[in-house]
Formats: structure tokens, sequence, C-alpha cells
């Protein structure tokens, strides 16, 4: 099968201008097939306090209520996703930016949770591969926002960590698919304060260790979840590391390797 | 040739939840090609008035400086682009949202002239016909917002109405292209306050009686030259009508026919 890269750039990296052009420089020269799920960096943020609507946050996922909402859509499929494309084409990489409601790509329920009202988040249902590989078969590479919608003419706010997970496993039977969350660490640290402590590769009985040794900073655990939720579904690798390294990774020359076995 | 519609929408019903609606239940209903070229409304002005950053207008046009784009970036091709999108797809109507920067779509450069700083707002140099086809032939309705790119990474501000019409001209190689101008007004009116006064055809001859007598209102004549231009130009016909109407401004039951002869 013809591989695929589905890359997760999140963390402040989108806020630093010189730190995101040499990742979409790296990006841009990826030979074959692939697609960029990014986060929000802080614009969102700092757009929903000069608005006076601060935001507010339950276990780290953002409460998205109507104007939270339309400022996630302005800030993630408008102002990011745009630039991001720009950037690209200036470096000779034909781009789509797309959010779930184009193309029906991304099909979300608004999220029912028994106690907390997370607002217009979305749970995704459904993807709709043959328009992915449409686009991938036009030699395109793919730029999504983490917005979604559900089919009723409503958009919602999802996370784009679960996002780059849920097109990974969707493709996984189409192609070879490698994940990539790149962020501002080195990998999965075994000193958080120490960039040279990465670990170089983790399985399930490494992680089973590493958990119960309390090893690993309590936030990487969901992105671990995570990655050995997307290999038991089909993906091939999975990659966790610094952005500006991305050629590395994709190399294995550096960061995390998670892998099932 | 097959048809293409390409439906300019403007004015303030983009900012009318109920009008935009049933405009959208109209264009979902179109049999065939379509796409749908969108303006900003209000919404742009009122979230620079809420950062305290007051537009300004110099014949019409807004001036863009670094701020401003990024409002307009924000509102048409985030929140605006992907509503109308999402409102589609509710419809039943596949739909994908660009703007100028998404495939390469809309080149253009950085207006310059002697006299006004426009800021950055983008003049259409190139269109990528191939790839609106690709996207047409997948069946779907493509949903344009006026933001543009320079291809150095630099996204540029462009009027909807002109990217109507560039790319109905660009297309009408490929297709009988109908480009319709909707906007809240009945058509071109003889009389401004009477919306039973639509001028139902003109023609260059009728055209340039009707500017000897001054009888059309002057807001008008940058529209009228746009649609003559496009006619020149290989576009088959150019409606101008009420966006409500959207049905019978295709029929042609309503609204004005620019035609040319």
């Amino acid at each position: 099968m013809e591989q695929l890269f589905i890359i997760k750039i999140g963390g402040n990296i989108i806020d630093e201008e010189t730190k995101l052009g040499s990742f979409l420089q790296e990006f841009a020269s990826i030979k074959g097939k692939r697609i960029l799920v990014h986060g929000g960096g802080k614009l969102a943020t700092k757009l929903a306090d000069q608005l006076g609507h601060p935001q507010e946050l339950i276990g780290g996922r953002r409460i998205t209520d109507a104007e939270t909402l339309k400022i996630v859509t302005m800030v993630y499929a408008g102002y990011i996703n745009k630039n991001i494309v720009a950037q690209l084409q200036a470096r000779g990489c034909n781009s789509i930016g797309i959010s779930g409601a184009d193309g029906n790509t991304l099909k979300a329920h608004k999220r029912i949770h028994p106690e907390i009202d997370y607002g217009f988040v979305g749970d995704v249902d459904q993807i709709n591969t043959p328009f992915l590989k449409e686009l991938l078969d036009q030699q395109m590479a793919i730029v999504v926002a983490p917005i979604t919608h559900d089919g009723n003419g409503q958009l919602l706010n999802t996370n784009a960590d679960t996002i780059a997970q849920e097109i990974a496993k969707a493709l996984s039977t189409s192609y070879e698919v490698r994940l990539i969350y790149s962020f501002e660490k080195s990998g999965v640290l075994l000193d958080v304060n120490d960039e040279q402590s990465v670990i170089r590769q983790i399985n399930p009985s490494s992680y089973k260790k590493l958990k119960q040794q309390q090893a690993i900073f309590a936030g990487m655990l969901p992105k671990l979840d995570n990655a050995f939720t997307a290999l038991d579904n089909g993906v091939k690798k999975v990659i966790i590391g610094r952005a500006e390294d991305l050629q590395q990774l994709i190399e294995g020359r550096a960061g995390t390797t998670i892998v099932n076995e």
C-alpha cells in the first residue's frame, strides 16, 4: 500500500512565525501523500479576550458556547487554515484547506455528557474517505481545521488530536498510515524538564511499566492512549516529537515511536 | 456545452438568517453545476468595531491594512464560508468552501495605485480552472470566499463581484455560464425607491441611453459595466436580482437580464 503521512501540528508553534515557516518548509518537501491537521494555538484565546469573552476550560477542554464557536471557526477555519495554505503554496506545495463541513468530510454529533455541558463540541461519527482520497489523488496536501459539522447545519468544535487519529484510522484501509503528533517537545520525555530524555520507543508492555512508575508527564497520557488506539485500528506507526524536527521524525531519527508489539 | 450557474450573493442578506436560509434552500435545489461567491455583509465591519479597529472605505472599497486583512480572512473564509457550507450540507447539497489560496484557485497581485494605498487588496491574475472543474465533476457545489493569494504566502482581500466575474469568464470556455448577481433589490430599478420598476432587459444600446438619461442609480453602474465585460468575454447571460428570488432569476422570470445584443 502507498504511504500516507498524517501530521498533527499543535502547541505554540502555530503562533511563532519562524518556527511555523520552517515546519511548513519540511512539510512541503515530503514526497508523497500528506494531510496536516492543525490546532489553534493561543490565537483563539487571545481573540476571545479582546472581545471580552474569556474562555472556560474544563479538564483541558474548551467549553464552546455559541460565541466561542464563532471565534474558533473564524480563527481555526479562517485565519490559521488559510495562512497555512498560502504558506504552503508559496513553498510549491499545492494544498487545500478544509473544515469537517467541506465535502462532508467529518460528520459529528454534539457531545452529550451526564455532568458537564461542553457546549458546541463534536465527537466524530463519520469520515468521507472517498473525498479525501480524491483530493490526495490530485496530488494535493490537505490542511484540516478542527471544526466538524452535525449534518443539520451546526458547526462543532472538535479536538485536533482526535481528528488526526480518526482520519488516520479511517484511511488505514487504503494507505500505510504514519501518524505524527508534532508539538514543542522533543518527544515523550522521562524527565519533563530535560529535552534529552526522549524515550525512543514505547510498546504496550513498556507503556504499562512507565505508567506504573508514573514516569511520564500526565499530560502525555491521553496522546499515548490515542496512539495505541490508532495502532489497534490499523495505523502503521505513530510518532511523537518536535515540529521543527519533522523530517527527522519521518525518518525515525528523532522523537518517540509508538509501536504495537 | 453544459450549463454552469455562478451566483454572487451579497448585501445584507448574509446577515439575515431567515433570508439566507431560503436563498440557500433555492441554491441547493438547482439542478446541475453551481458556484456560489459570497461577500461579507456587515459582520467584518462589526467585528472590526468590536476590536476597536474601525474600517476605512475609499470609493466603496475597504482599505485593507494588516489587521483588517486578518479580520476579513476570519469572517469571510472562516465564519461565513463554513456556515454556508454547513447549511448547504444540511439541505442535501454537498459543497466545499474555498478561498483563492486553496488549490491555488485565485492568484492575484497586490494592487498598485498611483494615489491610493488600498493595502492588502488583490487583483486577480490567474484562475486554476482545472481544479474548479475537478470539484464540479465530483458533483460538488463550490462556495468561494473573496480572499485571494499572491503565490508568495500573502493573502489578499478581493471584491466578491470581481471574483464572480473572473471565474465566470475563465470557465466560459468549458461551460455555458449564467452569472447571477443577487442582492437585496429586485433588479436594476428605474426608480430606486420602487421595487416594481425593474428594467427587465438591458442591452448595450439601451444601457447607453439609460446612462445618458442618468436613469440608473450610480451604485449600479459598476455592476452593469462588470456584466457587459463578462458578456464580452464569453459569459452567456448575466442576471441581476433579489437573492430570495433565485429560482425565478434562474428561470428568467424575475430580475434584470443583461444581454450583449
